[in-house]
């Protein structure tokens, strides 16, 4: 993407280190930051200074090509695998990254595994890349807006180029569409209590694709009033049978969105989906500390003292998915439909 | 109740004005502010110093009494009326305070208004008190915790005593249960934009109620793991058919409680009825300033010139209200159910 005529990725080499968009500065400020060791990169996942699951996924074969340079021994490169897949639990992209690296430096000696461990990791990068672009046009014809001349769309976080290495994966479609001069409006919901919501207002504002940000309780206000055509989400993970983990609150605007006969679609690369799990209740759900919802910015939200649960994540169930669009085509949350797409 | 061992009401009148708790300075400071004209309520209702359906009614009784002392001429009542009814358009307590007044000051000659009107908003005060009392009693019952000793309560917004004069609507058969010695806990959802939650869990920490605030976004999550035993809100207007509306985020809540058969209650004084009101699209739902979700306490949420939209309520529709809880009973969310109720 552009942003402000500079072409950006998510995350890129340079000079040696990994850097990528330090996304706790933004929206109010574009600033990078260097990894230079998998120490930085899972500090970087863990404390959210990168989020989306396509991209700590890229992230975590970069944190393993760090680790491989310093010291390729096959020990070294499990403790990092492990170090990498203690961050977060509830995005599969991060595993699938992590074992498709160590099987990769499995099958080339200590001494050739550093570059190989960057071209794969380069190349992971570009696929991921690719595979939103393909996401995009698999999703475009989706965004149809019957009568009137503009799609709605209600999207929930940050599923764009910020979540993934470029295009993003919910909001491919949106900024394909928007290439070939098809009117969309996004309503953009603000995804407490780490307001990603501002990420992606930012994203399509640099964009120039036209949005509106509301409170994630004014959502089935939205659906039920009409306000919206389709609603698109990412995924964190996509069960076997079509249930899907993502971010929390994602559950209500489903919900909401069967209530009302909207089509309800999850955007998410093939390796979002976990063949290994069926009911989405066996997914972990990711617990973080419960200051994200009693503090902000410094500001205190609640009275001193106050106990705060924060899920980061739930689970919408596969009968109210309408579909999951992947690079490969849009295919139905069941475990035939999802089948079709398993390598 | 008593906050820090004194007693408080959220309204009361002192030398010769109206007093109020100024709510935008919770929870971290408890500062009162005097009133004495009724553009001073008018502006304190509109920029929500106070709020909740019920205390609005009572406060706009209070501020047409300030009107009348100053003139009690049939012109001059109307204009405060008038002021008074264009502060706020959802909640109808408000229109049923200000016709109540209207109707007893026509009954008395100008010379005794002051005194009539001062005499009744008192009168309303104490009766929104003591309608409170008996919505916590009609609603204990309801606060059953199956084989668990326990009961775990999900509300939204603030429906307690700061949202009426005392003892709350939502929270009446809460604070009955504590001081009936009943275990429960309390949900807190943070009832984004306004976050009124803090005002809920400030609340329920000066009572020693056990609760937990999470983001609003986190509701369907607990309702689908089991967590929530009964939901119980307020409302700012119930239609004759049952349809409610009430803080924006309520209705994904209800719908989230139905879909795994968790009961859905709505607890308000009858004045909240509008038996004028049949199906919940007709009810007129405030729009406020998208600064609102853009910006909170000085920190700015969204990049520069992000559009946003703001409305206040939303629109539960009847058939997923288990039944409203009111101070003469607990009826279904129906045409007959609400019929018996009627004056």
């Amino acid at each position: 993407v552009l942003v402000d005529g500079i072409p950006y990725r998510s995350l890129w080499i340079a000079d040696g280190a990994v850097h990528i968009i330090d996304q706790r500065r933004l929206p109010a400020d574009l600033v990078t930051a260097a990894l230079n060791t998998v120490e930085d990169v899972a500090r970087a996942i863990r404390e959210m200074w990168l989020r989306g699951a396509p991209l700590i996924g890229v992230a975590a074969a970069h944190g393993l090509a760090l680790a491989v340079r310093h010291d390729p021994s096959d020990a070294a490169i499990e403790r990092a695998a492990a170090l990498l897949l203690g961050t977060r639990p509830t995005a599969v992209n991060l595993r699938w990254a992590v074992d498709e690296m160590r099987a990769a430096l499995a099958a080339v000696p200590p001494a050739a595994r550093a570059e190989t461990a960057f071209a794969r990791a380069q190349a992971m990068a570009d696929a991921d890349a690719e595979t939103c672009r393909l996401i995009g046009e698999q999703g475009l014809p989706l965004l149809t807006a019957g009568e009137r001349s503009e799609v709605r769309i209600l999207t929930h976080c940050n599923a764009g180029w910020l979540a993934a290495v470029d295009w993003g994966t919910a909001l491919a479609p949106v900024y394909l569409a928007r290439e070939r001069g098809q009117a969309v409006h996004v309503w953009v919901s603000e995804t407490r209590p780490r307001n990603q919501g501002a990420l992606t207002a930012w994203e399509l504002g640099k964009a120039g694709v036209p949005h509106t940000l509301v409170a994630d309780n004014a959502c089935g206000h939205l659906l039920q009033r009409g306000m919206v055509d389709v609603v698109l989400v990412g995924a964190d993970r996509v069960t076997a049978i079509g249930d899907v983990a993502n971010k929390v609150g994602t559950y209500l605007k489903a919900l909401a969105a069967r209530a009302h006969g909207v089509p309800f679609y999850v955007a998410a690369p093939i390796s979002t989906i976990d063949f290994g799990v069926g009911d989405g209740s066996a997914i972990p759900i990711e617990e973080r500390d419960g200051r994200e919802v009693t503090e902000l910015a410094g500001t205190r939200l609640a009275p001193e003292g106050t106990a705060a649960r924060n899920w980061a994540f739930d689970v919408t169930p596969a009968t109210l998915v309408s579909g999951v669009v992947t690079e490969r085509g849009v295919v139905p949350a069941t475990t035939d439909g999802l089948e079709r797409l398993r390598r």
